[in-house]
């Protein structure tokens, strides 16, 4: 029987540019392995060296297609790629329907590319709990750049947005109208929109309403403005400006140190929820695991009261 | 100076048909006023007498319509009727955008019903944290039934099905195919599936699109399996058809023992969600509110990982 390697050995690996290693990492990560804690500190020394940008946006807009193009992009200026595609499909299920995911073999021979699906087990509608640590496994892999792809429904286009640098959000003509758009609280989320599907029609009028909206919204001084970019993936244009518009938007978090408070933010969600993951372990085992279920109980038939419960299992915990 | 009087007086009142009292119990447990103890306490004894019924589904599927509907139905068997309408639009805002709201005051004069419209503020993409405590409000009023209705997007589906006893989904002809819906994951969730609208073309699809997908579902013997109910909510046709479904759910909810498993369930959920959010706040304010920032800040320059820094903060905790 082979030894499995260490967590360090693999974050070796993974740096010299095994994509095994990568796809090992990764799938520790995701199925919330014990080896867990390790592969952190492993990974920890290359905190920081990637670039982090969010995709969303509702499913037909053509983001796994923009993805493609965008990472040919950044490949034709010599950056190392990473691409996780988050599918908060079915929370229940935990299966993903990634899709055309095929297209993104144009970069499948690419050793300067990697490509990752993932799905949302266990996290109910929202990105992956696993998501930032894998984000930290393309990291500590050396890529210079790593695109988080999910559809915008709900909690997850507001987790990538709190998980990236810069965060693209992609509409198209006929997809809906930009009330929508407030509804779904993109408009404080994107830093960057993209009007893709842009030689189709409406597609005009999606620019006029998003630049409409954008200018409705109050800002501060210094303050970054959304900046609205047309685009048209399958036809490979419009990529370019949605380069200089990532660029721009990199170049203004450094220079209002805005990258650093970013980073520190994501840092201590991500503490938190690491922190609070375990607390609600605790929790759970409680009296042998007895206790969070009697005081359910007592409150379904109103003997006590949700607060009351909730004291009496802190009181518990601490001791 | 007039003194505010206490939560128990307020429940008592709400109990007597104030309705002035109820909104004012509603506004406290959505402020997260520090009476929300003193108030649950004073519910705890009306625990379980309403039926709690979920209603979802996209925008522009006809919920409030159908709320409406559904309200008068219930009325004119004399049940009392409870609405909370949550709007899980902007998390960052807090702004709820909720449009025709207006048709509901059909039953604006009628003392038997109590309508209420929440924003899901501070609650990322879901509903609101006081959702649950809302319901409660709404059971101790003397409500035979709450419909708990929000938009269909992400998060909240999911959440509104975990607080009710019975989940409707709402479709209507033309707003994405089933793939969709089973994308949302919403096959897990539904009850009961309204096929609105069902007058128009293409609902003779949905309603099959719909039956197909429930029956490649796999399911256990005496399991449910969800109802498919035709409606058009605009012409007050097929309520009867929905009322008759809810019921028939009810029933087997409660042969089935499921009333009882549910009702625990969503409970823990509470008593653990309010014990994670103490303990969220514990870990926020450790050291003068300085440890969290000060772990980040070594999280985000590779100093220290993400799971070393949370068992600093746990440690710290415990002490």
């Amino acid at each position: 029987m082979r030894e499995r390697p260490t967590p360090a050995a693999l974050v070796e690996r993974a740096r010299a540019g095994d994509p095994r290693a990568v796809a090992r990492l990764i799938s520790l990560v995701e199925d919330g392995a014990d080896e867990l804690p390790a592969i952190a500190a492993a990974l920890a020394p290359h905190a920081g060296t990637a670039q982090i940008i969010g995709l969303t946006g509702a499913p037909g807009v053509g983001k796994s297609t923009t993805t493609n193009e965008l990472v040919r992009a950044l490949r034709a200026r010599d950056q190392r790629v990473g691409v996780l595609a988050v599918d908060p499909s079915s929370p229940f299920t935990g299966g993903a329907i990634l899709g055309d995911r095929v297209r993104m073999q144009d970069h499948a021979l690419d050793p300067g590319v990697y490509i990752r699906s993932m799905s949302s087990r266990g996290h109910l509608g929202g990105l992956s709990a696993a998501t930032p640590q894998a984000t930290r496994v393309l990291e500590g892999a050396g890529c210079d750049v790593v695109v988080v792809e999910t559809v915008g429904v709900g909690q997850a286009e507001v987790e990538v947005a709190s998980l990236a640098d810069t965060t693209l959000v992609l509409l198209a003509p006929g997809m809906g109208d930009a009330i929508q758009a407030v509804k779904a609280g993109i408009l404080e989320i994107a830093d960057v929109f993209v009007v893709n599907k842009a030689d189709r029609d409406g597609a005009d009028a999606t620019y006029r309403d998003i630049q409409g909206m954008i200018g409705l919204g109050e800002r501060e001084p210094g303050e970054w403005r959304p900046q609205v970019v047309r685009a048209s993936a399958v036809r490979a244009e419009g990529i370019d400006d949605v380069v200089a518009a990532i660029d721009k938007h990199q170049a203004w978090l450094v220079e209002h140190g805005e990258l650093q408070i970013r980073r520190e933010r994501r840092a201590a969600a991500e503490i938190e929820a690491i922190a609070l993951g375990v607390l609600r372990e605790r929790i759970g085992t409680l009296r042998g695991g007895e206790l969070l279920p009697g005081l359910a109980q007592q409150v379904a038939t109103g003997a006590t009261d949700p607060y009351r419960a909730a004291a009496e299992l802190l009181d518990r915990l601490d001791t």
